[in-house]
């Protein structure tokens, strides 16, 4: 249970990192360890311990009897409590709480809809995964509330940043692999990284732009990532169907190692 | 105690209000409770029973033992738990809670500095007071690193916004008492409505107004304006002294009234 006064419950005052877990294993941990503590960094929080977040991930994964299944475990840290209004007490007791629920693959091609919310790239939770969340949620509702499933977001110059709860990338016209450049405001995903790694093994030139949506339009085929479904090609853009790429099953299969 | 799955905690979906307790009584309870039923219609929330709001912020004040104090009381609402990520459930059970704390008086004129985080005026949550606050506490401890009390925030256009946790207000050169327009990002604050209200009878003109940063270089005085702290006047911005107008002494005793 969590303090009515913590800060993450108040102030969304906090972080949080989602992970996969598969076959027994919580995937990519020490990344999104890194993550964390970097967030931690850049908000001004004491990083956590590792083998603390570890077992509790652990524990919540038992906890929900899913061992031997495909899941979404959720680590959380917050501020915690104390402190008045928006300042923090002098001394901070960070909170940590994890959390287990299973997570089948994705269900097919993602059909995206440009959102009206705009992500901020003039502040440094845009890209941090913080318990600030509800800009997202509100860009997701509005994309379902169109028929589709998922946002993309552009940023308040406009300029291309992510879907609501994934990372973007798109094949241009010259046939190079783009994706937003993390200063669009976008969150340095994990699948997102090793995508551009595993990007010159497929011949594909891995570029971070800044590029407006009109740049979408030319895209050859598109895809969003993130680590619970890993890479999920994009069927349709606004309405607009958009071709698939073969490669993506590979690039899916590389990152999914 | 909050559920760990409740998407306030999770996502910061949800809102809250802050009332002043003085003298016995919640201070423009109509107008909070107005504000959190229009924020719910825009989040997509049901909106809260007036009654047991009430009621549940005259328990948490009693609790703390603060009826004859003046005291902050904090009302918080939520999207409650359930749903899968980002994607709310069908079905809502929303949260609510209260807290009550002392809330003494404004310590002298504020010390605002710039912050470097910028308002998102391309989301509704720039205009509604949602769990998502961490860009505000970053602002706030910003401005406390630098030696000020409190953050002027711009909006991403670069158009002066509010501070941390109030409005703001300036007289210009002309003797017009300004505030940005809602569009700029910003709070619609109760006590931001009843200056704008009382304005006029102290010969005002007021104007919701969109200006840059330069435009708070030529104001003859500044305040800040929140529930808790009513009219608060500027003491210095960014370092430079900032003259008091003692007119501000008369608006902070007729929106306390």
């Amino acid at each position: 249970v969590i303090d009515p006064a913590d800060r993450g419950f108040t102030l969304g005052d906090g972080l949080f990192e989602t992970l996969l877990w598969r076959e027994g294993a919580l995937r990519d941990l020490p990344a999104h360890l890194a993550r964390l503590s970097e967030g931690c960094r850049s908000l001004g929080l004491p990083p956590p311990n590792p083998e603390a977040a570890e077992a509790a991930m652990r524990k919540a994964v038992e906890a929900a009897g899913l061992e031997g299944a495909r899941a979404a475990v959720r680590l959380t840290l917050t501020a915690g409590s104390g402190g008045r209004g928006l300042d923090r007490p002098s001394q901070l007791s960070p909170s940590m709480v994890a959390s287990a629920a299973p997570a089948p693959p994705a269900d097919g091609p993602a059909r995206l809809q440009t959102s009206r919310i705009r992500r901020n790239e003039h502040s440094p939770v845009s890209r941090l995964k913080t318990l600030a969340y509800l800009d997202n949620v509100l860009a997701r509702a509005e994309a379902r509330a169109a028929g589709a499933d998922e946002a993309l977001m552009l940023n308040g110059a406009g300029e291309v940043a992510c879907a609501a709860a994934a990372n973007l990338f798109w094949i241009d016209a010259a046939g190079r692999l783009c994706t937003p450049a993390l200063g669009c405001g976008v969150l340095a995903g994990v699948v997102r990284a090793k995508v551009l790694a595993a990007a010159p093994s497929l011949g594909f030139e891995p570029l971070e732009v800044r590029e407006p949506r009109s740049a979408l339009d030319a895209a050859r085929a598109m895809f969003v990532t993130n680590s619970l479904i890993g890479v999920r090609p994009v069927g349709a853009l606004d309405g607009v169907a958009v071709a698939l790429d073969p490669r993506m099953e590979h690039l899916a299969a590389l990152v999914a190692r």
